[in-house]
């Protein structure tokens, strides 16, 4: 397995100043090249707590790219639904440039019905403004003279300038909530994978991996060369007390961010989002002690952390990426810093017997 | 008189890939955070060799940021029209959190007919857009529950995150280049200014400053906070023979580029752009040695350049802020940092004799 961050801001200018927050999380991003971590994230959300401070993750990421030389930087996600398809593909092109092919491109639809409202997108054609973005992003970094002819967005001839470090392009992540069908589609379209375990349970998080790898292999793909990345909320301390009396706090912050964020669903309808509607409901239901239960919190010592990944990896496969959610800005700066040294000194070495 | 750097790249894949184009700038704006410079700048171009490496110039400053703590950060400009007013104050808001406040926002309506078309935006409809955009920028980032009527983008209610760190709110320039209504709006509006001396004569301009100077004032804002900047490009060695040579070389490159990017005005007419058919003509008429004569280049040796600094103070003020056009691309990044080690450390200190 390999291990990075990903930065989920829910703190809101009552809880800590977005300078302080960036300030933050910069410095353990310079703490994530240190350690040897793979990668480091940032989302794309809007006006709510729940990850309102990055409306524009190649803001951060470019900032990231600016001090560091080798941790890879990934969007987590952006969305093609809420920018011009030049504007976005360009914008990546330069992060890709300067960070000397660092990029890590992960793409969304969105599910927040007042994001699409403040864009005037209707939430009906998300998935088709979804496919279609990617689309117009992969051609305009591919090709040249390039004529798309999209239900929303025409243009050309244009050739992109910058064109991108990495060829044939950076690779391309679907950030995929709860749909199977997204799972097989991202798989089909050679597509990297990106989810929240939160959301599903284990099976049926089993059950859209085993889909999206034989989609993968059966379009002619090399079984393994797939890549795969779960987001964990993470708190790790000496003491497993202290970690989980902190990663309470941090949990019920996170929850309560997301409750407001949801809110709207429980007014809002769509065909495109089955079920959507139960979203309020399901996140008053949200507890701590069961998510523990079900292992969808990386919150204790690093002994109880580390045999929690060993059963993670027996369900889903050692050759997953785990994204650690270390700060979403209501333990200091100090906490993130210590999950993340705790988590490269002592319990990865020793994982899976220390094999990694 | 204060000084900054400003990067307008010319060059295109067959010249310098933009991998090694923004390491070199990046390392110059390392050398700006020590040499003391006040800014650094870029544009936003897109397609053509003419500024097109920089289709998002947020990105390029965010990196900028990540890697300095002195030095301001300015678009020159950024196009309200070619973005949501939701996406574009929030990531200015980031950029402007994650660098402690050091944002400078430059805004420009735009004037080359391919990115309108690749946008799918009407020329005739890009001074409204501009003005709009504008609008909407700074309500977001001054109030709460914003509800945005206007004719090309409503939203609301909604409340920007993040909160941008300069109040009430980070300095709002308008980038112009010719149009004297614009300029005498810009100084009823409180906005500062940024324009490119280039494109008209010295008497044009200083007509220009004093209407804009006079609006700023006659709308009770008290004289001289009004901050105007202008850019040039910018070669110095200690033997002016060598510097010249290098300008031509460069001022040759930066005049093709700019030709290949307006030869569509060839057969564009907008009634929002009067005259602007005529710039290919001109550009085809420009020549080197008139725009020395004219002192719209800043080439030569430290003296001489330092000579036609003082000129340019006497006529338009040596409260003005010059940009230096250092590093097109197509000279080396060694004579970039020449250009610039000289200019902070023979030319400034010596400026109206040592009273900069």
């Amino acid at each position: 397995m390999k291990f990075g961050i990903v930065f989920f801001p829910t703190v809101g200018p009552s809880d800590k100043s977005a300078e302080v927050y960036f300030d933050e999380a910069l410095r353990l991003v310079d703490l994530a090249e240190e350690l040897g971590f793979e990668h480091v994230k940032i989302v794309e959300h809007y006006f709510f707590s729940y990850g309102g401070y990055s409306p524009d993750p190649v803001t951060f990421l470019a900032a990231a790219a600016g001090r560091t030389r080798r941790v890879r930087l990934g969007t987590s996600a952006t969305i093609p639904a809420f920018q011009h398809p030049v504007k976005l593909a360009g914008k990546l092109a330069m992060l890709d440039n300067i960070s000397h092919g660092r990029l890590d491109a992960a793409f969304g639809r969105a599910f927040l019905p007042d994001e699409f409202k403040a864009f005037g997108i209707r939430m009906d054609e998300s998935r088709d403004r979804f496919v279609e973005g990617v689309d117009a992003i992969k051609r305009l970094w591919t090709e040249e003279d390039v004529v798309f002819e999209g239900a929303f967005h025409r243009f050309g001839p244009v050739t992109l300038l910058p064109r991108p470090v990495q060829q044939p392009h950076p690779p391309v992540f679907v950030t995929t909530a709860r749909s199977a069908e997204s799972c097989a589609e991202a798989g089909r379209a050679g597509h990297h994978l990106q989810t929240v375990p939160n959301v599903m349970s284990t099976e049926e998080l089993q059950s859209r991996l085993a889909v999206y790898r034989a989609e993968w292999a059966a379009s002619g793909r090399s079984p393994g060369t797939e890549q795969i990345h779960f987001s964990y909320p993470c708190v790790v301390a000496e003491d497993g007390q202290e970690a989980r009396r902190k990663g309470r706090v941090d949990d019920d912050r996170n929850s309560a961010a997301i409750r407001d964020a949801v809110a709207s669903w429980g007014t809002t309808r769509s065909e495109a989002y089955p079920g959507y509607e139960k979203l309020v409901e399901a996140t008053k239901t949200s507890h701590f002690e069961s998510k523990m239960d079900q292992k969808k919190l990386l919150i204790g010592s690093p002994d109880q952390v580390r045999a929690q990944l060993e059963q993670i990896s027996q369900w889903f496969g050692d050759d997953i990426t785990i994204s650690l959610g270390v700060h979403s800005g209501h333990l200091s700066y100090e906490d993130a810093a210590a999950t993340m040294r705790l988590m490269a000194e002592q319990v990865l070495p020793k994982l899976n017997g220390g094999r990694g």
